[in-house]
């Protein structure tokens, strides 16, 4: 985990923190040179392998994985929290049906502290109350919105599913099947959490004013909204419909995007400069889904720009290269592909804004000023011509 | 602007980012030594003396203090945006009459983007598009909400005012003294910008994922809500109207505090080791507002309270301690002063973004980790006893 130094006094700061240590943490374990990820210790595959979303949200927020009596609680707070006001319903039905989902999402959570007992309470147990109940409903909400926007029915929650299973319920209108279950869960396991990626940044420097847990939430929504974090597989699938609708070869419009000096999305990550162990699980899962479906399209085209950007690029697919068409192949719209990154990074969000609230500092940096030296003078407005 | 440098590999990170270099910015100049806050390298001195809030917004925003025809183009510009759309004001209306007003404003401003058609576009003209938008309905969103709780009807903008005159009809009903209006357009001048603070580098981080205007504002309101930032000046009073209603001499109430290990709030800046130049003003309007209404209580016990603590505790007041008798002495109410502050702030904040936007790169920092070693082991659940 090698990191530089920041500028002194004067010098031009390391553009974007790179590199720069901006908190102490135990949530994550990141080698960017091995390709390692781990939460509280636990490697990314063992999770990716064995857990469960709701283990490792109590993982990531308790430190510590639960024995099977305090994962049955766990689970049952969690299903208990499967209930969205009645104003948050009128509130999702009174937004204009073609509003980004994501834009939904952040208006919506924001709006969820006025109904939380525990909004104004920081304390380490009203943090994790909040974490249960904002995973919870954070899944409801993109659901929700989802049929209300296609003028269905908001489908009512089944508490004796388990969170993925919920999830899929309320946004189809059906049972998931094992396989489609199993697959998002664990895309969900995966991109819970990422030691300090922007959005949980984000989320830390609203913690660290000492605001609520809704506001960091709701700050951390917003960022991952930006094409630069979350939106990346939306580009991905964008390119893989267009190569699809115009009959083209995937390698063949790749090239022409490499020539046109175009960003192909979904590869490389200023962390990981080795394979993103995320895009391994999410590999296997996009091929294995659609072996299953009997859709293997958008998996083949998928590999086909892979060994093409891997070999002429050098450069390794990340987490949102295959989430893509794993996503597509079970048959969620591309506007949710960001939404259900927050569905999933939620846990990881509080987990940092517990651990920040727990041992806090202002988070406030300085600027490196090059504008025009003072004092500049303060021309009248009758002299400024 | 004395920096420190960050530490390298494995080293414990300067908490809370303390003198790191985050960016490169032209539009605040602080030197905290000597006391100097500068807007583009003009003096707030000369600002909070010469200046408006609106020409102050386009100083930020632009870089140069407007031409005359200049700013007349720009006040209609942002006068004309003084509308809040119907289903804003109705969203307003939905909110449980007793949401803290912050709360309130950061679920407002996240529902504007839905009925901005500049939402989606990060462009530099857009930008100060949606800076002007933004300002306005903020202030109109504050006031609005405040008639809305206390079962008042909704005022209607003048757009011959100022952005301070009408702030203050839409608020109380009515036009305000030429005093109060000076007042308050003052305080407005003093908070526009500070630099790297964490609501601003809040929104800077949303702002660098590329995620758009709405979201960075909606973050940072969220990062203002915090009582180590924007909290501050309402601490301030809230110890202000305890000393009134026990009736006792505020040394005696302040001296027993500081023995308690108490913190007293509106003294003391991370940045400044000089008095704060925005509380010069404030002290000086906070004495001409008590003096001119006949009520000087709230500035009169603020100055036994500031000479007791310069002199035992070598601390001097900052933006927050004259604010709080000034927004009271306004009439204005306790709970209305951060909301007020964000008014304001988002000005700066909108500049950040823009800057950010022009020349833009992910933010996003490592952790040290300090949690349990990788790689440990995944025990099966049946083990765990």
């Amino acid at each position: 985990m090698p990191t530089t130094t920041a500028p002194s006094a004067g010098a031009p700061p390391t553009k974007g923190l790179e590199g720069v240590v901006a908190a102490t943490s135990s949530i994550c374990f990141i080698d960017g040179d091995k390709g390692i990820l781990a939460y509280r210790g636990i490697d990314i595959h063992e999770l990716a392998q064995h857990s469960t979303f709701e283990e490792v949200c109590y993982l990531l927020w308790f430190g510590k994985l639960p024995t099977s009596k305090e994962l049955t609680d766990f689970k049952g707070q969690l299903a208990a929290e499967r209930k969205l006001h009645p104003d948050i319903i009128k509130l999702l039905k009174s937004f204009p049906t073609s509003t980004p989902p994501m834009e939904v999402l952040r208006t919506a959570v924001s709006a969820l502290s006025m109904y939380d007992p525990d909004a104004a309470k920081n304390d380490h147990d009203a943090n994790i109350r909040k974490s249960i109940r904002i995973t919870s409903q954070m899944a409801m909400i993109v659901a929700s919105f989802d049929r209300i926007r296609k003028g269905k029915q908001v489908v009512e929650p089944d508490k004796s599913l388990t969170h993925t299973g919920n999830f899929l319920l309320q946004l189809n209108g059906e049972k998931p099947s094992p396989t489609a279950d199993k697959a998002l869960d664990v895309a969900l396991i995966l991109h819970a959490d990422h030691e300090l990626n922007a959005s949980t940044f984000a989320a830390r420097v609203i913690a660290a004013t000492l605001s609520d847990m809704h506001s960091c939430i709701t700050g951390a929504i917003g960022a991952l909204k930006g094409p630069l974090h979350g939106g990346a597989n939306e580009e991905v699938m964008k390119m893989l419909f267009a190569i699809d609708k115009a009959g083209e070869d995937p390698v063949e419009h790749v090239k022409k995007m490499v020539a046109e000096k175009k960003k192909i999305s979904g590869f490389g990550h200023r962390v990981y400069h080795t394979e993103d162990p995320r895009a391994t699980h999410l590999r296997r899962m996009s091929k294995d889904l659609g072996t299953k479906d009997g859709k293997p399209k958008w998996y083949e085209m998928s590999e086909k720009i892979e060994k093409y950007i891997n070999a002429e690029k050098k450069l390794n697919a990340n987490v949102d290269f295959y989430s893509a068409s794993t996503y597509t192949t079970l048959g969620i719209d591309i506007d949710l592909f960001t939404p259900i990154f927050g569905v999933s990074r939620v846990s990881g969000w509080a987990a940092h804004v517990i651990e920040q609230h727990d041992d806090n500092r202002l988070i406030r940096p300085r600027a490196d000023y090059v504008g025009p030296k003072w004092p500049e003078k303060y021309v009248p407005i009758a002299e400024r011509g």
